[in-house]
């Protein structure tokens, strides 16, 4: 009486280099004033005019089965605006919507993936990825990217990983590392799809938070909209992180099979939510970069703070609410360094390498608490480094 | 560039035998009144208590990710709520809180079943049974269940299909039949999956609705709890179908598994809909039992317009939502005394065909609207029927 090899294989047995993170949990319960620079969520919550559009949806009635895709109108109006910021034609037949974003990865690798079959993925990546991909039976391979290159994958590394696989996932903005994917290097992805026939699996949450550049989806690239499932969410575009409301945007007959998979693995998202989330979308761009702002005004202030030494480095921040710093001066590891600033200075941040390989001896530093604390921390964090590096 | 066997295999290409009901949908489109008695859904709401209990739940904060296993006091409610009705002792740690009973369902199928693995489920059958089954690439194997037996599985049955399968689902209450297993059946159930090395998955979203004799969970019997993931949900208890949130209960070492499933799938429940539902657990069994009553009452009045006649008859109608009917004295199927009901005197029903092929000759009539409309709309049918007969 075995469970699955697909479920005890999730984690793949190995550490979640989340030892730091529940380190200093625990050093908060008990009473240790921890600064948590460790944390991928907004320091603020779900805007009280969502939450009484959810309430009021919910008090009219939205309250029994909804229909397994997402009411029409969620649907119309998430690809209403997709298309107003890509150029693709969308329809809300394109659309599913799905518990969250995490749901939407799942159900996209479900869809592609065979049993054995080989998915890749960019390191440094977001936590659940390989995980994700093993949830499905299928098997994870990591294409290493490198501070060289900013983090960006390059066309020889995608190539040399692609022969035989069945899909690519790819995350821009990205989580941990903060780039932003160049039209170049999306060029690079597109080409590589193609002419491995792989199913691109773009993961665009973040995409309301680009500090440089713009954000371009590879749907939009020629020959790539049939090809491409994009996965989003409300999450960190207009911090309804805990609603758990995202989508998956495909070709249409991609979409009817992801229809057929929800009804067995989650029959639908709660009706008073897809309410407060198209409320959400209705309030338009505005709400959007007001959600985003602090973490815009956060990086420069970052700059500020980073401007004139050499102890940390920083990757180009160009996305997102991170800032991946390079401690290799230190002669640290992340995860060295890591515990040792939470031992001396009581703040916490996420080793690299809890992100992959191709992140060793860097750290992730999540501009998640009020610009005051934040900026204070973050000198401390460089006054840390530079002890080390002075000595 | 194919998508994988496993989702484009989950429908498995035939009829899902729900062109009744998407006809029935049409002609209500269409302006004809037709008296819907194929919902399976309660005909209140969501108690408004329960709405602002979620609605304080969200506007005191609780907006952000939750913990992925559940609340830990959601997690204790659920857990002492299954000891006092079960005697089994029960801890948080038993408990993994998800998205709807569906998603129990997928996850429990999931955590038991590799790729190719036989699955062994009930005919009839809850429409999603064998499509979940596919949907984790395992084969769904049907145990035929017949009237002479009240819909209730013997142990020839059972025992003929165990072998080499990995897993049991049953539902009891059942949807459609009504059958409410004896602990006759629970024994029987109980002895071929230790014999044969079973997992026994138990969908016991019905348990409060039961009107003739006791509700028993297998996991209670002796030997069993070790092997034994029931799937629960506030849907059909509570009224809350829509605010898609259950749970699985099993050994701990499994729900250690399914947490790290649910971290890559769902990435758990949102906080305030956990809140609601501890709310709603907190209010006790009167609340239940109300929730339950108009159910009770109608089966009660089914039973006084079936009294007297031979055109209909009722398989013994033990608990759920639902009235299974024996229509073969009208010389029609299932299916073709659905549309010809459906024509005659616009009244949907579903064809037992639709849950599989033991309902055949049968239609299930669910007990979803006022108690007059209800009793005139069976009386319509019965008449309906006997004209037939007669003829």
């Amino acid at each position: 009486m075995e469970l699955s090899e697909r479920i005890t294989n999730i984690t793949a047995g190995g550490s979640d280099g989340w030892d730091t993170f529940y380190r200093a949990r625990r050093m908060i319960a008990d009473g240790i004033p921890v600064t948590e620079l460790n944390i991928g969520e907004h320091d603020i919550r779900t805007h009280p005019d969502i939450l009484n559009a959810m309430h009021s949806a919910a008090l009219g009635g939205h309250t029994g089965y909804a229909v397994v895709p997402g009411t029409d109108s969620l649907r119309s109006a998430i690809a209403g605006r997709i298309q107003a910021r890509t150029g693709v034609p969308t329809t809300a037949a394109n659309i599913l919507v799905t518990p969250g974003g995490q749901a939407g990865l799942f159900a996209a690798h479900n869809a592609v993936c065979n049993q054995g079959d080989t998915a890749l993925y960019i390191d440094p990546y977001y936590v659940t990825y390989p995980g994700t991909i093993r949830s499905v039976g299928a098997v994870p391979k990591a294409i290493i990217t490198t501070p060289d290159t900013a983090f960006q994958p390059t066309r020889a590394a995608l190539d040399s990983a692609a022969p035989g696989a069945k899909s690519l996932l790819i995350n821009s903005p990205n989580n941990p590392t903060g780039a932003v994917y160049s039209r170049a290097t999306m060029e690079s992805i597109a080409a590589t799809c193609q002419q491995h026939d792989l199913w691109l699996i773009s993961d665009e949450v973040y995409d309301t938070q680009v500090w440089d550049g713009d954000h371009i989806s590879p749907r939009a690239l020629p020959g790539m909209a049939e090809r491409t499932l994009v996965v989003g969410s409300m999450s960190k575009s207009h911090a309804m992180t805990g609603s758990r409301v995202g989508w998956v945007c495909a070709p249409e007959h991609v979409i009817n099979h992801l229809i057929n998979l929800a009804t067995h693995t989650t029959y639908g998202v709660a009706g008073f939510v897809q309410d407060a989330a198209e409320f959400a979308l209705g309030q338009g761009v505005s709400v959007e970069e007001t959600v985003a702002a602090p973490f815009r005004r956060r990086r420069e202030l970052s700059l500020s703070v980073l401007a004139g030494q050499n102890a940390v480095r920083a990757v180009p921040a160009q996305g997102a609410m991170y800032l991946m710093l390079d401690i290799r001066a230190t002669g640290l590891s992340g995860e060295g360094f890591a515990n040792a600033l939470l031992d001396a200075e009581q703040i916490a941040v996420m080793p690299g390498e809890s992100f992959g390989a191709a992140a060793a001896g860097h750290i992730r530093v999540a501009m998640t608490i009020d610009d005051d604390r934040y900026v204070a921390a973050l000198k401390r964090l460089v006054a840390f480094a530079s002890e080390m590096v002075e000595q």
